[in-house]
């Protein structure tokens, strides 16, 4: 007897026959001898709804009340599926957060998980009862309660996973698994059968959608094995897990890309100690992240400073950077939104030399610019201009052969 | 300072402006020096809507689950409340029942309320908090969810006024008070400024829609003043108190009808001990309400036995009343919903004589056939020809004067 977590995304949940169909697959590894957590999204665009409630109700909404509000999709999805597994003759049982006994911190809208009280959860289990669970919410030690951010039910299903001990987690969502690169925007992308969470990680904070970059990071903590799989097919399916050798002789696993980019440069600095620190600060104390930094190298005592911000934060950045650039003396800030960043990853690339020069060189054959690089061990990431997108993803898609697996 | 309940119906916070409303009259008595406690509805229509997705999903819906599940239509509404205030500047708290702490027995679809702990409510009032807390829901001793039955609010709110030992309850609503009878029906209808508990219970219980049966019964044990208002105007309001001189004086308060009512008759039932008592335990086995039953004298050893049930449940009746009127050799069974139940109530009845006959003539003189009496001690019912409703009410009305305070 194993124990199979299996979470849903808000396609897969998305009208009562699509639930009906959720059913049924929690019926069928139940059938099988499994023990069954069931972890759900709200129906597709339901979140989207409360959220536009929420800034009708106030320009920026009360954020214990907006995570409270917005918690709401998944506590509709897990009862309903609840009540067609009863029907059918299945025991279940929804948990939302303060059942479940999610504890996270105190971070409305962006919450982690502390712990999770797994004991009425395995009573249930015990009675062979399938487990329904609230994806995307917690409730702090005050029983106030929390979200995880965009995509936090992933994280839910792997730290329930994850303390559970279960055999395998299954991220049931509209792709039947994790691919190369973007099907849509490359018709030679090939599903990966196999990826590592390292590579995995890369590919979700670099633009794939497919999990939540905090899911994989989990998964990868507490070794958890993740399926991708499709809803709505049984064929296919990735495999997020360790490294091995297998994985080590492919020079990359994917290509991602992701449009919602900007580009602020702040020109003519005086290159002098503390510079970076007095731009840089102000705007993480607006939040606003800051992706890739460039300071191209000193000319006559001035420097150029580049960096990247998401692109719906671009206006606030741009205004605090402008007063920033002025006290420091710089003489002017430009800022660019039509861009888009690529990015190349794989574990293959720490044995492999050449894949960067391999890189540039098929961008420059399609005559796109690269405007800013910056590398992780296992990630090239390049910004160039927005409309070369699908040019760059298909000519790099080709050059490093992963049409076809080694 | 005083300590105020207020309770807001679904049409009250339909909508984000008719929630902006209720968020004044909140802040209108916060800045008025007093505490405040909110109790809202669902959204109007959120609940059946719910309700339908339910049985959607199954037939007869799990019943924990289905009450989780229609518990979220307040979820959403105090939330959204909650921002309106606090972006106001006013600081305010949702609370959810297991938030609240407000337990009830295991009693899915129509539980009781056993127990409210206030520690955190009364933490937040002297905060001077706005706290917002959701109708209709509380939690069972194992933190499962229940509901508290249809206008379960009302409930609520007196409940909490109760322990809060509240100084007012004001149920706001979209009718500006109680009336004698139902202005849609009666256009010579007056609103009451005051009626006394045991005439509001008699009145709810008899048709009128205006408050929750239960939530009277409550107000009454605790003694807890309650305001019928409306929202959307501030003229008016019915008191519910304590019994006093001055209602004694009159002879009735108010003329109620209930067109959800079936009569079921069995004909030529041998007249012997235990023939009622075979009648209606399956009915009560099967959570069917009689309401009003009569056993005509006995003929040469046999009897009819009547009795009335709600329209929706006949179907079910009937076929149970069949199956026991073969077995103990009744004749036959009859139905008919196409009946009305007519109620005159009033605490005057106790001291004046003639009430009765003075309705039965009034009819009469309407032609108006009886089918049916039952009576208690404030209250005489008739069961006549639904199609008569209209024009017994307002016979009724006119007959005792009803239209002009005495």
């Amino acid at each position: 007897m194993a124990l199979i977590v299996q979470k849903f995304g808000g396609t897969s949940v998305a009208d009562i026959e699509k639930i009906k169909n959720v059913a049924a697959k929690a019926i069928r590894e139940k059938n099988a001898g499994n023990e069954v957590v069931v972890v759900l999204s709200a129906m597709a665009g339901e979140t989207d709804r409360l959220i536009a409630l929420a800034h009708q109700a106030a320009e920026s909404p009360d954020e214990r009340e907006y995570d409270s509000l917005i918690s709401t999709g998944e506590h509709v999805t897990i009862t309903l599926l609840s009540i067609v597994l009863n029907s059918m003759g299945h025991r279940a049982r929804s948990f939302l957060g303060f059942q479940a006994k999610i504890l996270t911190d105190k971070a409305h809208k962006k919450a982690r998980i502390t712990l999770i009280d797994t004991k009425e959860i395995k009573k249930e289990l015990k009675k062979g009862t399938i487990v329904v669970i609230a994806g995307f919410q917690g409730v702090d030690e005050n029983n106030n309660i929390t979200t995880l951010g965009r995509g936090g039910s992933d994280t839910s299903a792997v730290a329930l996973a994850a303390v559970l001990k279960a055999d395998r987690c299954d991220i049931f969502t509209d792709v039947d698994g994790v691919y190369t690169t973007d099907p849509d925007i490359c018709s030679k992308a090939r599903r990966l059968n196999k990826i590592s969470y390292d590579e995995m990680l890369e590919m979700a904070m670099t633009g794939a959608k497919v999990l939540q970059p905090r899911s994989v990071e989990m998964a990868k903590k507490y070794n958890v094995p993740v399926y991708v799989k499709s809803t709505f097919s049984d064929e296919g399916g990735t495999l997020v897990t360790k490294e091995d050798k297998e994985m080590e002789r492919e020079v990359l696993s994917g290509i991602t890309y992701d449009r919602d980019q900007a580009k602020i440069t702040v020109v003519h600095v005086p290159d002098q100690p503390g510079v970076a620190a007095s731009l840089f600060t102000p705007l993480s104390e607006h939040n606003i992240s800051v992706d890739m930094i460039i300071q191209n190298a000193s000319a006559e005592g001035f420097t150029d400073l580049t960096f990247t911000v998401s692109k719906k934060e671009m206006k606030e950045a741009q205004k605090i950077v402008n007063t920033t650039a002025k006290a420091i003396g710089a003489k002017k800030v430009e800022v660019d939104d039509d861009v888009a960043k690529i990015s190349i990853i794989g574990v293959g690339m720490v044995s492999h030399s050449g894949v960067a020069a391999k890189m540039f060189k098929t961008l420059s054959n399609e005559s796109i610019n690269i405007m800013m690089i910056s590398t992780s061990e296992i990630k090239i990431s390049c910004i160039i201009k927005r409309k070369y997108t699908e040019l760059a993803v298909t000519a790099l898609h080709d050059a490093f052969g992963l049409e076809k697996k080694k």
